[in-house]
């Protein structure tokens, strides 16, 4: 397991909570879940059902009587809670906060974020344990993460944070058109709309093959797809000289 | 409303998931749901009942026989899909997709962003209508996301695009001791631990006290903390010369 963060669920109330925080970190590669005091004890059939293909974090998750068990071995600690209390502390968005923690781990700290209860949310005891605050900037007037969905974004930081996601690339079938090829197809359309007599009137011509020939240079166009539109020139010209 | 994304659930099948994508929506300022063939019609009570304090968004929704309908006054549409398919078409990240999309409202452009069935995902002929596919960089032995926590993601990253979120910032009780404030507390401790024959042996004393003094002006404190730092010390010498 590559080093990564501990989540550490606090006096979690439902199973089925704790079962769908357990695929929410699947999801983004995290497999060290830590429950202090969960409600109906351990192990919980309902967190099992739940899991489903997750169920290895559930066997592997480290069960503690308090807070203060659950992180006595981290050096570094964040609690994330929607309403920051009157405690001075740091407070960081989730992707500040999973940077952060990417770089204490890559310098062998161990670091934990704590996820309070559904609905009561943390208890200022427990936040006072931590070093820093972690706030998800939701919409003031509709603050309604659940448990699961805050380990979601905690956790897809987390992996932005260590993973090279691409931001942007194209999923190709077969090659892009070259330049020699897109010249090809705009000489083919402009020669047989010519012969159609489509460049009309005569002072508005070159202005007309102007704007084609831009279109094909604009659009992005694979091979396969030049084919297709020479092909359909090709038919729309047999159709045509069909008895 | 400011101008945002419409969010299009294609032939979504639980009224609960419909439900849960409001809320979704509602905790990132996002309000513009649309449903194509919803599978058990429209409305439906079990969507309101998960909605609860978003239920305002499905009252708004706009309901759509097909996916072409619902995207019909836009003029750029993403598709969220975690297998992507045999057609030539730019993948996206969601930060990406959603930073794409910021800047193509602010244009004026229309935008959509679509989202398959559970389970069974986006069909081809879905996918094909769209300019642009968005893959969330989940952990790929293990990709679970179910159709609220893709929306959530999603509208996540378009919060981050288009509100300030201020990464880091420490949240105050009261003010900053400054630093004559804590040259005070500093020397405050010095002189008790000199009376009380703490820098022992002579000859380390000099570094003990450069330590101390390293310590206090590491530490980030309040006015507060260094009154009750101040506090401590005259209590500890109260408590010694208590008879």
């Amino acid at each position: 397991m590559r080093p990564q963060p501990a989540f550490v669920l606090i006096r979690p109330q439902m199973g089925e909570n704790i079962g769908a925080a357990a695929r929410a970190m699947a999801n983004f590669g995290l497999e060290r879940m830590r429950l202090v005091a969960p409600r109906d004890g351990w192990p919980n059939p309902a967190a099992v059902a739940m899991a489903s293909g997750a169920g290895r974090l559930l066997d592997a998750a480290q069960v503690f009587d308090d807070t203060a068990g659950s992180i006595a071995d981290c050096e570094y600690v964040y609690a994330t809670t929607a309403r920051p209390r009157e405690l001075t502390k740091p407070v960081l968005s989730p992707q500040a906060a999973m940077q952060d923690a990417a770089r204490r781990i890559a310098q062998g700290q161990r670091v934990a974020v704590l996820f309070g209860p559904e609905r009561a949310g943390m208890e200022n005891d427990d936040i006072s344990r931590a070093n820093a605050i972690i706030t998800v900037p939701v919409n003031p007037d509709f603050p309604s993460l659940n448990l699961a969905q805050c380990v979601l974004l905690t956790g897809y930081e987390w992996r932005l944070a260590t993973e090279e996601v691409i931001p942007e690339r194209t999923q190709m079938q077969g090659d892009w058109a070259n330049q020699s090829e897109i010249e090809a197809l705009s000489q083919h359309y402009e020669d047989r709309m010519e012969d159609a007599g489509f460049f009309f009137p005569d002072h508005k011509a070159a202005s007309m093959k102007l704007n084609l020939r831009n279109l094909w240079s604009r659009m992005p166009l694979t091979r396969a797809d030049v084919q297709m539109l020479h092909g359909i020139m090709r038919q729309m010209v047999r159709w045509k000289d069909r008895p």
